[in-house]
């Protein structure tokens, strides 16, 4: 199976299936493992690097749930499709653009990805689409237990799993869902959720990067601590927080429908034509529109769009996607008319 | 003829024709007169005040032009009646809002209106669609010599007509043109083309108010000299400058359209999509839409739509049209949903 093939579809962590799925857009349970008697990936040499990889890439073929997964190679990737693989949270910016022995494997429909030789040997991650955090664990740890079997891991009966970063020491485990709140951005009761969150030891930021603004009301909400608590109490803490904010943006929601009804409807319809009109359109701007859309889809006030076809447009149009549709690199000014064209077809 | 039936209609003004009405919307031309024997309106008492409405009513009845003209005397009219007048450029602010007796006669297209002591006891204006300033001085010249066979005018051989403002005196006329320049805006050449009509003696500003801001990049030009010139000269001066700026509004048009289509063809189906869903809408979006749907015609982009049909929206989506139309004071929330509402039905 190529990368073009697995491509041409949305991956399945995209269906907008799953509990909570009008609010919580997906769930991601990522374990980090090392391999006894090799340096971190950061200290390796290039034989040491090659031998981690065929290590896990052959271990990985004894996996059931792994059947039919392709292999890639980043270093044979050219730069464009290693942004398509970044863009579709299948790699990290550092796997897209590092140096060095680096590979990933990538189940059919995009719910697994194992990144060897990122800052760890073995980044396994799961995504579900939903609030489905103990679903994605149970994969993640199907798969762990299975490669435990036949790989020996770096592990201080003290400390837990070693990993190249503290941060991840113990567990190695991070989980994080990306969660949908325009009632709380409008009502402006966001800022104290995100206090509230910030303050019970879990991490919450915008979508895109940690330093820059919060794009289309999508926040990622994460651990931060992997040592002195199991991986079950970790998955039940942030199951029972998401859920609680879950519940302030449905009656952030109502508030708005019930006194601010016309604005909101003008919010969403405005989103909805100037999808369906622009001639050229930024990802930022994308990213806004698709979100009010997606809050009226989510209240009933647009009826003839599903949340696939929104989340297709939010992953196809970011910038390496575009170019990848194309079969070659544009410049930013036309990837805004192709990103506008993109849109004005799939919503016609 | 009763202000509610004249009002059901869009003034013949605003109908889309005329010289160049791709770029000039409409042409004005107004005259002061004063009474011999009275004082101008600021010192005139009550009495003096219904005399000079008497004779000049009086004197209309023999103008074979303002057969049919209706006749309103403005503090019989409630607030709302006369700031519809106002909204239409039938009346001015001051005589809207000033107190007492005045009076304005007004044609069955609204072509022409005479306030009556307003600044001046006589304020004679016509307004033409398009670049139509000589026609337009044709009917005030016509008029205004059917009155001044009845009414004794004060007037100086040395000065000419005398006015309650001196910047009037002389011809006491006002020429002004209200022009649509998207295409200067947009490449960025209006500030050059301001410095050079304001240098040559004539007086630019945005379409609102003094002070405010350029909105839906309409602008008036004016006259500033009322004395020493005739009045074919300075309609000859307006109508000259006016063509030189039509022509280049035309060339940056052109520019627009050869190196920057895609912005223009996005900026045009932009506000005609955003016109056609807002729910909540206030008038200075509804003019910048606007403003780009008219561009949008003028360059054929929009094939569907007349410049008659925005012309109305223009004119029945001011605060007071649409408070008539919905035949009660609205506050300006509900005002800016009335607004969307009827753009919408407008545009279908």
């Amino acid at each position: 199976m190529s990368l073009h093939y697995l491509l041409r579809l949305t991956g399945k962590w995209l269906d907008g299936t799953g509990s909570c799925s009008d609010i919580v857009i997906s769930s991601r349970v990522r374990l980090a493992r090392n391999l006894e008697g090799f340096p971190f990936p950061e200290r390796a040499d290039r034989r040491q690097l090659r031998e981690i990889i065929q290590r896990v890439t052959q271990a990985v073929k004894n996996v059931p749930y792994l059947q039919g997964a392709v292999i890639l190679h980043l270093n044979k990737l050219s730069r464009l499709d290693r942004e398509v693989l970044m863009e579709r949270h299948l790699i990290s910016y550092e796997h897209a653009t590092g140096e060095g022995d680096k590979a990933v494997i990538i189940t059919e429909q995009e719910t697994v990805s194992i990144m060897i030789n990122e800052e760890d040997h073995i980044r396994l991650q799961c995504l579900q689409s939903g609030l489905e955090l103990k679903r994605a664990f149970e994969v993640t740890n199907s798969i762990d237990n299975v490669l435990a079997e036949q790989l020996i891991y770096s592990f201080s009966p003290r400390y837990g799993f070693l990993t190249a970063c503290p941060t991840n020491v113990g567990t190695g485990m991070r989980t994080s869902i990306l969660i949908h709140m325009p009632g709380l951005v409008l009502t402006h009761k966001i800022q104290k959720l995100l206090q509230t969150v910030s303050r019970i030891g879990l991490f919450i930021r915008g979508l895109y990067g940690e330093g820059s603004d919060v794009m289309g009301n999508l926040f990622q909400i994460s651990n931060q601590v992997t040592l002195g608590q199991s991986e079950i109490e970790i998955i039940n803490n942030m199951e029972k927080v998401a859920r609680q904010v879950v519940i302030y943006e449905q009656s952030a929601r109502e508030d708005l429908m019930k006194n601010n009804r016309e604005l909101v409807e003008d919010k969403v319809w405005r989103a909805y034509s100037l999808l369906r009109s622009a001639r050229v359109i930024n990802s930022e701007e994308t990213l806004e529109l698709l979100s009010a859309i997606r809050l009226g889809i989510n209240l009933n006030i647009i009826k003839y769009i599903d949340i696939r076809t929104l989340n297709e447009i939010l992953l196809l149009t970011q910038p390496a996607h575009l170019q990848m549709i194309a079969g070659k690199q544009l410049e930013a000014s036309v990837r805004d008319i192709r990103r506008a064209e993109f849109i004005r077809k799939k919503l016609k």
